[in-house]
């Protein structure tokens, strides 16, 4: 091989002096370029916003979600075929006179059974959505998140039709107990994975 | 030109025999480089984090979360004015003898105005905050993902006017069934771009 | 230095016309190279979810939503050691007789204060989640960030134990305040930062 002077290209390369072959440097190149390469395989946090297991945290989260926002219409149905109003303004439609709609202004047990549902929900969902996120940043295989995943969404819809249909008691405590273990062992995973105080 | 054997560079270029010009071989990294070009210009999820949706997103998600926090210190001021508490050690610094402190112990219209109004925040601002992350790392367009947030964030400031003001019926109810209406629109887009059940 | 005429390779460095000496072409790939390496040194939000003051945000925001999460079994623990129900199905492993079942649909003292304090828990924890989530985004140093996240998390611990030991007043109305402030000092940084409206 032929030894040639590259003082240009060699300073490029980071060579102090310029007694090197040509090969030598372009070596050096190649090696950078496989470094970057590396860069990009290396798994980093960010990456898992791609993944699929991101993926299938987004469709859990919408589904238990919009499950949650549903009990609203829900809640306004009842009020409005049961006639059992909150607020003055919202009772003047269905009674004529003012003691009419004052009598409306009442509590009815069925209304009260989904409007407890929903906040059971909010104490819930809201904590799982949350720990999800996090758990799903942690880079789990995509098998245990599903797992989880769906033990919680299918705990939430057993619970909710255990509380509106009133079914005997240890259907609606058992699915909110499968959910709580659900959550808890997303934060173990958590806080095993990361934990910087 | 030359033909030269290359034996250390053309191994790192992964051909199994030395049997290569030198510019075959760094054709080969040019045509590297470019994939690691191409591999930035590619859109990823995580790159929506940087985006002006998503700092549209941070915007309107703070100021409807701010709304949802100042309904706290609203409720505080009422309960100190209406003199209208709910546990016995807050009552204290406003009656004189222990009698006084019980008939303090009391719900008052207004106060349970506020209260309905920050739980109803609960209920639909949480999930639109939750929901809104998850449509922002879908990638709609800038003007698309505005025109959701800006809906939101007006019909709950339009919600809260109507119920702390005690507006007449139709207001609070249609500034409600906007909000729904955009989170629901919100679900839709999620749901057909990200559905991995 | 030797010349030759590189016809392939010029092309693809992007020279229009072959007359140039190879090693001006490879320091362009060089030159290349940098500029990638200089890519991954920038500043990317994305890359702030990697960062150590994400990890602090994951394990603090991970603790309180625990905190809050047990709220739901100690308001179980009270209702069945205090025999307090809301629902008849619930009480009807706690009394023999029918007429014994509705007695305990009673309101008790000690539940309703757990029940305050896990909605209290709601509506200032889960803020402070989403919001510690957009803070971090916006790449604050980890000493600051961990401050805010410290003082929020003790915070809602003292408020917890004054409102369940029931202090008195000043005690839990300063602990509530803390953890609004430092929300407040969160939501003041993220609209600082990042502001599209």
């Amino acid at each position: 091989m032929t030894r040639q002077k590259m003082p240009g290209i060699s300073k490029q390369c980071g060579y102090a002096h310029a007694e090197v072959t040509r090969e030598k440097c372009y070596s050096k190149i190649i090696l950078k370029i496989a470094t970057l390469g590396r860069c990009f395989a290396e798994k980093k946090m960010a990456d898992v916003i791609d993944s699929e297991v991101f993926q299938a945290f987004t469709t859990y989260a919408t589904l238990v979600v919009l499950k949650m926002l549903l009990m609203a219409p829900l809640t306004a149905y009842f009020r409005i075929t049961r006639k059992a109003f909150v607020n003055l303004e919202d009772s003047s439609a269905h009674g004529k006179t003012p003691e009419d709609q004052k009598k409306l202004l009442r509590l009815d047990p069925e209304v009260e059974r989904v409007r407890r549902c929903h906040q059971n929900d909010l104490e819930n969902i809201i904590p799982f959505v949350i720990l999800g996120l996090l758990y799903t940043l942690t880079g789990p295989d995509l098998s245990t998140a599903l797992l989880h995943f769906r033990a919680f969404a299918g705990s939430r819809f057993c619970y909710t039709v255990a509380y509106l249909c009133t079914l005997p008691q240890p259907s609606r405590g058992l699915s909110w107990i499968v959910g709580m273990v659900t959550t808890f062992s997303m934060i173990y995973r958590i806080l095993s994975t990361v934990l910087l105080l």
